[in-house]
């Protein structure tokens, strides 16, 4: 009895030891592709610092970007839902029906570009969008913007300080650095970045077992990178056209363009047909729907399409809840500050009155 | 030279000695119309538990409680704003404008019912309206709202934990003491309370001069109590018409019900033609626009407008300055956890998909 306890530990530790060395290997091979995530997404143009932080995060829940004062960045970048709407695609100004669905704000500091198509170079220049969208926040110009700030002097106060160095602090270049400086304090570690920094053991057998397969059926050939995603573009559709692909999996109340053309809209170049960045995998498991059309609900379903279009493979059902389960890893801490939601400051009887 | 001094000090005393009697004077007087705020407005139907609390939370920031998926309780009553959307009339499904001004949620629980014409006895009924309500929130039924929170495995613990005693946790009724219990905690104690709990020096010289004129000019007699207001029915409109007084005011971009019957359309009683809620005052300046139907953006034309159709009084620049600068001493404090967003639980394959 006593001998084969002892063979039996022995065995264990044994077993241990080699799954702890495939354990490194896997480690090994997954720091290849990626990196954990920074503290924060600095920038040199725009580096952040607590004021700018701060005033980008009112700016960040202030309705009063929008024309009709009731449509904030927030609104369709929920922190509440990881940063998107969980929409197939937004609702902005009187109702009207985005073509695109919200990307998250989450980590998206760190991609090479902002937007589906990457029109825009960071995150900064992204922040100047939605607002003057006649389809989202629907201002009418840079100026009306800045008239409206103008008007609330706690808001004047916070640019000045917020950008001491500037003779005209409060310009809508300086609305979109406040806005970004925030978002780019949000980043969403994981256990993931756990793993990454040596921790084998913060992933499960089976976390470990879908980060493997998640490299070797090659989704990690795109999805790299501290982000998963978010550093190059790539056709939606390298096998097989991706609308027919996903055609099943629509359950949209009310449909969108079926064929987005994507960043060919931006380039007018043929090889840019179809084109999309492509999306980090941080927090996937909840920024649903999937596809920058939303079509897709179900992270397996997205998982199968990505599979068919993008690698010409047909997943089989535990690859896909291997890798599902991996994906969930990735699921991270949104940073308190940005969920402490601040109090704005009021309009006065200068301030122009919001327009439904 | 020293003895100017000696007589220069002396003086001031005396002053000193007399204003503090006045103030203890005004303090006593006040006492006779105002309460401090309770901690909570806990209640004997729906006791406030912790785990209720932070369920409610999750559920009044979660716009799956409405038919698009877009529309939370925080939308309209937003928290970053005191409660309120700043709007004349709120914007609903399908961008559908409301009737009547959203009241905060703030100190609402301390009214004696809800809604502008009392329609609902209390936060929990009031909370099952505009979920309901097909301008507003847009869900077809309580068992529409309940089926949605059934398929989120996350919620039905939840409910579970905050109703450890009924079978049925997972209940419309329950969905309402849930937010029913947030809102209790929504008590905003500010500077005034300072003031009725003896701190004589919590209010500066003007803001007792306005407390003062406040008293003296009638306003109490209705906007009294711990909220300044919410616990009784009055005529608005008792010397004039108010739709004549606030005609010149109204800068609506778009126009609503030019007149409003107000409590009428609930009992049907000749003498509830024109009758409203007395609002609170508390967070008055932060809640614009003013009255039922956001007829008014500035503080001080509302004080304008109340003395003259309520009390047949005009006010000179003055007094309703005074009064503006008293009535700014009841911006409180919106309690911490209440600010902290909640992240809320994900969606499942059984979730049914927002209707926009």
């Amino acid at each position: 009895m006593r001998k084969k306890v002892v063979i039996a530990v022995a065995g264990s530790l044994f077993l241990l030891g080699a799954s702890k060395s495939e354990d490194v290997k896997l480690l090994e091979e997954a720091k290849r592709y990626f990196q954990p995530l920074p503290k924060v997404a600095d920038s040199k143009e725009n580096p952040i610092t607590p004021e700018k932080v701060r005033l980008g995060k009112m700016l960040y829940y202030d309705p009063r970007l929008s024309k009709s004062g009731l449509i904030s960045c927030n609104t369709c970048h929920n922190l509440a839902t990881y940063g998107v709407d969980n929409l197939p695609t937004s609702v902005g100004h009187r109702w009207q029906i985005g073509p695109r669905n919200a990307p998250t704000t989450l980590n998206a500091a760190l991609h090479i570009a902002q937007f589906w198509d990457g029109r825009a170079k960071d995150v900064e220049e992204q922040a100047k969008g939605p607002i003057l969208n006649p389809i989202e926040m629907a201002m009418d110009s840079p100026q009306e913007v800045i008239q409206r700030l103008s008007t609330i002097p706690e808001y004047v106060e916070l640019f000045k300080k917020a950008f001491p160095n500037d003779k005209n602090a409060l310009s809508y270049d300086n609305v979109a650095k406040a806005i970004g400086a925030f978002e780019r304090t949000l980043i969403t570690p994981s256990r993931f970045d756990k793993f990454l920094q040596g921790d084998v053991n913060a992933l499960t057998k089976k976390e470990k077992e879908g980060l493997k397969t998640f490299i070797e059926v090659g989704c990690a050939g795109c999805h790299n990178g501290p982000a998963l995603g978010g550093n190059m573009f790539m056709k939606f559709g390298v096998v097989e056209a991706y609308w027919e692909a996903t055609r099943d999996f629509v359950t949209l109340d009310k449909p969108t363009v079926p064929v987005d053309v994507g960043r060919f809209a931006v380039t007018h170049k043929q090889e840019d047909l179809y084109v999309f960045k492509v999306p980090s995998l941080r927090n996937v498991s909840r920024t649903y729907p999937y596809f920058h059309d939303g079509s897709v609900w179900s992270l397996e379903d997205a998982v199968q399409v990505m599979a068919k279009v993008q690698l010409g493979k047909e997943l089989n059902k535990d690859q896909v809840e291997k890798i599902v389960a991996f994906l969930k890893t990735l699921d991270g801490e949104i940073p308190k500050d940005a969920l402490e939601v601040p109090i704005l400051p009021a309009s006065t009887s200068k301030t122009p009155k919001p327009v439904r």
